[in-house]
């Protein structure tokens, strides 16, 4: 397990990549994940930060940024095998938020662990695409 | 300028350094700093996740669990002239944290941006001995 990105909630999904690209993190993938209700950009070579901003009041995006303001949101880890990552989780005594990985940015397997199981943390799980 | 690592406060060092392990993520350093009054742990193999826990109520770490709780604390990027970011900070109208560069952990020279110019992220910058 590797870290893949940090998440980072915006306001401002055009300011917030010029900000990054001011500092050489240039904008290496940007994409609306309708179903997430995001809209989010991938800056750096990797490990990347992926700024993220709700394109719905309702995004859970959104709501974060309603209730903790702009910031960190989540951390990414690359896994060779999704599936088994959240058997482990299960097997552990551990309810995933994502019970099954589920299509997520740059054509990634992704799923998301409660922060109350990793330490204050939302944990997102990713598989590359082969 | 690269992500050099991410800062997670956490209640329990070595319980957090356990969990870590049992991801993959091992032990790298782990220093006290008596100066910043926080004991630090990084695991992985960078860039790395630094696990910061205070070592008195009054530690800046501290606060943040007594305030956030555990969970994500900064972001760290590398850089070869912490100096020179710093003048750059200053020159675009902004009050760094740390006016000048200070001793952080591991040999690292270090200094703290504030989050209310960088999008409501605590960075910090880090240059790392030659």
């Amino acid at each position: 397990m590797r870290l893949h990105h940090v998440g980072v909630a915006v306001r401002d999904l055009d300011a917030a990549i010029r900000e990054h690209e001011a500092r050489g993190l240039k904008l290496a993938h940007r994409e609306v994940v309708a179903s997430q209700k995001v809209e989010v950009a991938f800056v750096g070579e990797g490990p990347w930060i992926e700024l993220l901003v709700g394109t719905d009041p309702q995004s859970p995006v959104s709501k974060f940024l309603d209730t903790r303001g702009p910031g960190q949101h989540h951390l990414a880890f690359a896994v060779q095998d999704i599936a088994a990552e959240l058997s482990k989780e299960k097997a552990a005594g551990r309810a995933p938020i994502d019970a099954a990985p589920r299509p997520g940015a740059w054509g990634h397997r992704v799923a998301f662990l409660h922060p109350r199981d990793h330490g204050g943390v939302l944990i997102e799980l990713v598989q590359e695409p082969l």
